[in-house]
């Protein structure tokens, strides 16, 4: 465990004072550092640090320690700021000091940032790596073309003259006994580009090359290019001649709309979300969302993303935070060195320091509000990041009806939601992560994997045990995608106890259940932390509960639910170094005690890792006692992706749902309040008008609208749009 | 098995001639018969089964045997129907045939409704009960409510005087040893309406009282009133005094607009869904529906509700049939007379027959093609039962994307969805049955379950360990439903073979597994008609593959793949009449081999059976070859309800999908040829501006369309709707 940083008492009163007499608003607690507090902060490392040259890896905000955080929530909540004091500004900081000697030592401090001082450092042991930067992967492909090493494996695959060469530049995986010693290596996978098109964005995927240069990232230098296995189902792991024709050999297989063969279909018409009225959903300073009796504050970092801060719902508090912690993308070819094909992507590299900047009417339909993130240069300048998060409303059919169908009434309400979206892309692969908000109080994790599956080469004709051929010559290697989600509760209140609950069958017997239907509900609460699997068969869902605050109609405690995803865990075997890196990835749910940061499941550090430092399972296995305590939920899911022809060249989105649901937190359908209205802009197909002279129907109702409509068509030639012209309002439907 | 119906070779002819010579379009052989062919078939029965009253209970479209349908498809597809020979028109036809002394006999023909003839009949083995119709369900309150024996149990309930006495009829549920003399029973769950109120919509399901009456239908009698255990967790079966003043002791618990405490929120703007080029798919005759390169034909009959037909996408034939088959709700509380909780809302009611009527603006958004079901009456006249299915475009966010990173080129597209829906209402639940389709070759078939949770009453103060407190009073008991899916497939033709599916690891060893990083994907084929169970531990999945066919890129049969759902199975015990009836839900799949007229999980007929007379599980008992044959997939899944406060009044959705995918059936992603267009319409949030005075943000490039909208605000005070104004086009989102 990292020390607690010391804070010096005179130095929080300064923040105090500041508090009490700024004219100019202050930064939310949970607010990302600005622009300006990123270079403050970084001139206190300068100082702080003489001597040295640094490069910045990440400057980030320090959140405050919960016992402080919890006290200032409490009063906002309260309506209580001014009397209350601010728990102080801070920023983490992960930075290299270079000597003079051109020695690296890996320094981690937190700044004060108000104070201007540096309140804690720590060296790095060296057996950790800091993730990934843009400059390391920038540097790669370069490095490895100036390489008379990597050029004489090159040479030796004879591709025509002129082949344009493109490298995906990977971390290095795996390391057997790091030490102090270890270098720090990274990978490249290699393609070339097709020369038919010489487009620099055709797809390189489909031309996968036989080798894999190894960098050493200190001394810029390709130590090693490693050849690839590129048999088949029959050919062991002989490593072949191997495919060297690959501009021969393999095809073009294309996803920019210019190059793809036959062009693009022709028969999608536009479907537009309109909402005249504005969002349903309010942004007040940098962070704090309020939508449908939902409130809380968005955060972003280099490493999570997008975060959710002190959500409660109706005036109740629900979560504390909310943040996807981990991924881990393992390759099942046991053929060396894919065993080293393994990505971390919030560990190695960063998933908020790979989100995709949005842009409007690509990525969301409707009214979005982006939110921007602040990241760091490698000088410690403040960059902001435009749009990283997008968040918008959608409709999601139906939330509840019934008819009563003795009087025919029916009363039907729409399910609208709030979703929090940000896009990473990791070379090759994209991921779509996305916070869902629903008016009955559920929560849902959705993640969507996207992009191109990763490619490696295979000799013509041949098929594969280890993936599937998804173009000519092209391996998509077996892998699985392993995530972690982080969960830290706060249902009325810090302190709640995980119930593991299922159904079973009664016993079959004329006292018990004479009848052979009845079932029972069994409930089990975990006392300590540790760990507990998915068990669909049993029904099992973990009930995360405030055993002090009791449901006033069902008389149970109040709670949320999740039912975990029952998907596969990782089939890396146990005692591989693979396995041992992502041990979160060996059960489904983890429950632990909650300490000051600790966000990551597979540890802090993942880049070249041998196991997990700090990860979920170390701090499972303190054996705390978590019941009626505050609590931190760990869900790992997964995909066992075994690539179809269908991924390819870029996959359809995999969308995986997890859900947390209230179960007794209210006293009944919370959503039972949504308006049934009517939407008064759905209009009937009506046959034969598909382009021009498409006539609405519309309600006889609504005959001005009619009017309206049928003006446009006039005028416009073709285009018929119904416009909502009542003041928003309750028109329930009824039949 | 029902023997095949004869079919004279002259009558064939006839139609035959008349295919040819007939100058008004005919009938595709899948349409529902339309309500003349119903009229006509009733005469039909009534010429042919002379003195006895008949009441109709079903006529609908005996669909052609798929021998000879094939034959037609295949014609249709070709474009070569003029040359083929038309499948007789056939209608199905189950009722009752009342003889002068009362007797009753069920019995079903087969008419040809072209020729005017019946092909075939028999006479139902009196064990078997047809279902429910609405005539027995709108008798069964008036003679309970006439009954002395029903007026007496009420009366010591000590109710007020002019109590208003609401009855939800309910199938009788299982029968020890059905025969010939078994009575057709029903009961009825008891419960009174608000006084306070006595609105008609009132939720009636907030005032349970102890009682079940049982009618004999044929006597249209109460035979026995069951008083309800109403005690708590410690009072064993005890039927103690019960709460007999229900409506002091229970409260009200609404749903509609006008009675909910506190009115409606009134922060929800509107969201509106605008087609204003129109709908991307084409209706042709009553059924052909063409979409995105899907092509397929919607059917509709009383006990599914709508089903899939003829399911091909570019091309290519992907399945013959796709329909909910079943569905049962067994409670799980082991009191009597709770065990005969058990409703087949498919076999003892119709999932078709129960179809609500949907209203424009009520259920979807957009642009609606609705389509009506033909139904008939109990005098076997054709009903036309409106808008009992919608079809609409649906925006699920992304479909595709990938950057590359190095050129911060991004080519995303959007996953626009065709959805198929129906919803239907059994007393208390409402289901709500969806097929989407999606531009990858895709296929969800969706289920959400809403309405009211069923409820009996509880004593003052008392818990339960059969169920909830939701309200005062009130027990909404636990409960499972189990659903199964048909999926009669056809990839690239009528004979396909299933293959498991499994991801393992591989043994480490220096040999096999040297990192231990390796995983195997092992394939089993199904070779005889049985069962399968989901497995996601072992990342088990189903491929329908057609062995014959092999996907050229990867050298693999074409296929499709199903994950089944691992959901619990049923929890009543197996030697249970419960369970006996719905063997169907003991196993998550079934694979069998293709028989006509096979189409019901749980047999033709439910209600009040001892068993699964004909069910999937006596299919697949045959042991039938199913390897590279006409082979027929049941997927059964379900959700335990163990209901949560929020399940009332009305339960928010509780949604559940399953997916097939094509896994190398195409040889690319299908869907890489949809444009990458840009939404004209999406608007930025613009800070301040919620109601009065809203202002969007529109891209520079689209001023005018900014001028228009700021004169519409200028117009109409609040307004703003951005219009697209550009021909539908491909504006490729680039960042």
């Amino acid at each position: 465990m990292r020390p607690e940083p010391r804070i010096s008492v005179t130095q929080t009163k300064v923040s105090e004072k500041l508090n009490l007499f700024l004219s100019t608003p202050q930064p939310h607690p949970l607010d990302q550092l600005s622009v300006d507090e990123v270079n403050k902060t970084r001139n206190v490392i300068l100082r702080s640090h003489p001597g040295v040259s640094i490069a910045f890896r990440t400057i980030s905000l320090e959140e405050p320690r919960k016992s402080a955080l919890v006290l200032f929530l409490q009063a906002e909540h309260k309506g209580e700021l001014s009397r209350t004091k601010r728990p102080p500004r801070r920023a983490r900081v992960l930075f290299e000091a270079i000597a003079r000697d051109r020695s690296v030592e890996l320094r981690e401090s937190v700044v004060d940032v108000v104070a201007g001082e540096e309140n804690s450092h720590e060296v790095i042991d060296k057996k950790h790596h800091a993730p990934l930067n843009a400059e390391e992967i920038a540097m790669f492909p370069d490095v490895a073309l100036a390489s008379p090493l990597f050029k004489k494996a090159l040479a030796e695959l004879s591709l025509p003259p002129n082949t344009v060469i493109v490298i995906d530049p990977w971390m290095y995986g795996g390391w057997e006994n790091p030490d102090e010693n270890s270098p720090r290596y990274m990978q490249g996978l290699v393609y070339a580009r097709d020369p038919k098109t010489n487009n620099p964005d055709s797809n390189h995927y489909a031309f996968p090359l036989p080798l894999i240069p190894v960098m050493d990232v200190v001394k810029r230098e390709i130590v090693r290019v490693d050849q690839l296995a590129t048999g088949g189902r029959d050919d062991g792991f002989e490593y072949g001649t191997g495919p060297k024709e690959a501009l021969a050999h393999c095809k073009p297989c294309e996803y920019i709309p210019e190059l793809i063969p036959g062009g693009l279909r022709q028969d999608l018409k536009p479907l537009n979300v309109v909402q005249p009225y504005g969002p349903s959903f309010t942004v007040t300073g940098n962070s704090l969302v309020e939508w449908q009796k939902w409130r809380f504050r968005v955060g972003f970092n280099p490493r999570e993303g997008a975060t959710i801060h002190d959500l409660w719902y109706d005036g109740r508090s629900v979560l504390y935070r909310l943040s996807f912690s981990e991924m881990s993308v393992p390759y099942g070819d046991p053929r060396a060195p894919f065993h080293r094909k393994q990505a971390f992507d919030f560990g190695d590299g960063g998933a908020g320091r790979a989100s995709n900047n949005l842009e409007l009417g690509c990525d969301c339909l409707g009214l979005i509000k982006y939110f921007d993130g602040v990241m760091n240069d490698i000088h410690g300048k403040g960059v902001v990041s435009r749009n990283v998060v997008c968040m918008h409303e959608q409709d999601d059919g139906i939330l509840w009806k019934h008819t009563n169908y003795r009087t025919g009434r029916a009363v039907v309400t729409r399910n609208r939601k709030l979703i929090i979206q940000f896009i990473i892309t990791l070379a090759n692969y994209e991921y779509i992560f996305a916070y869902h908000f629903d008016q009955a109080g559920g929560i849902t994790i959705e993640t969507r994997a996207t992009g191109v599956v990763s490619t490696v080469p295979i000799d013509p004709g041949k098929t594969s045990s280890w993936g599937n051929v998804v173009s000519p010559g092209v391996l998509a290697q077996n892998h699985q995608h392993l995530f972690c989600v982080r969960i830290d509760p706060a249902i009325d209140g810090y302190k709640n106890t995980i119930i593991q609950e299922e159904s079973h069958p009664l016993p079959y017997s004329p006292e018990i259940n004479p009848y052979g239907n009845g079932y029972e509900v069994k409930q089990t609460i975990l006392k300590t932390s540790g760990f507990a699997d998915a068990a669909p068969q049993s029904g099992r869902v973990f009930k995360i509960v405030n055993q002090k605050v009791r449901n006033p109609i069902s008389g149970r405690p109040v709670g949320y639910k999740l039912a975990p995803s029952p998907t596969q865990l990782v089939l890396a075997h146990p005692e591989s170094i693979m396995a041992k890196r992502m041990a979160y990835a060996s059960h489904h749910l983890w429950v632990t005690k909650y300490h000051d940061n600790e966000f990551w499941a597979a540890g802090q550090f993942t880049n070249q890792s041998s196991a997990e430092y700090g990860g979920v399972k170390d701090m499972a296995d303190r054996k705390e006692n978590i019941e009626n305590e505050d609590v931190v939920l760990w869900h790992s899911f997964g995909l066992t992706h075994n690539p179809r022809v269908e991924d390819f060249p870029v996959m359809p989105v995999e969308t995986h749902q997890i859900q947390l649901k209230p179960a007794d937190f209210f006293t009944k359908n919370p959503a039972i309040d949504v308006p049934s209205a009517k939407n008064q802009t759905s209009i009937l197909y009506k046959k034969g008008g598909l382009v021009s002279g498409f006539v609405a129907e519309v309600p006889q109702t609504h005959e001005s609208d009619r009017r309206k409509a049928m003006l446009h068509v006039e005028e416009t030639g073709v285009e018929v749009l119904i416009q909502q012209t009542q003041q928003q309002g309750i028109k329930a439907c009824c039949m």
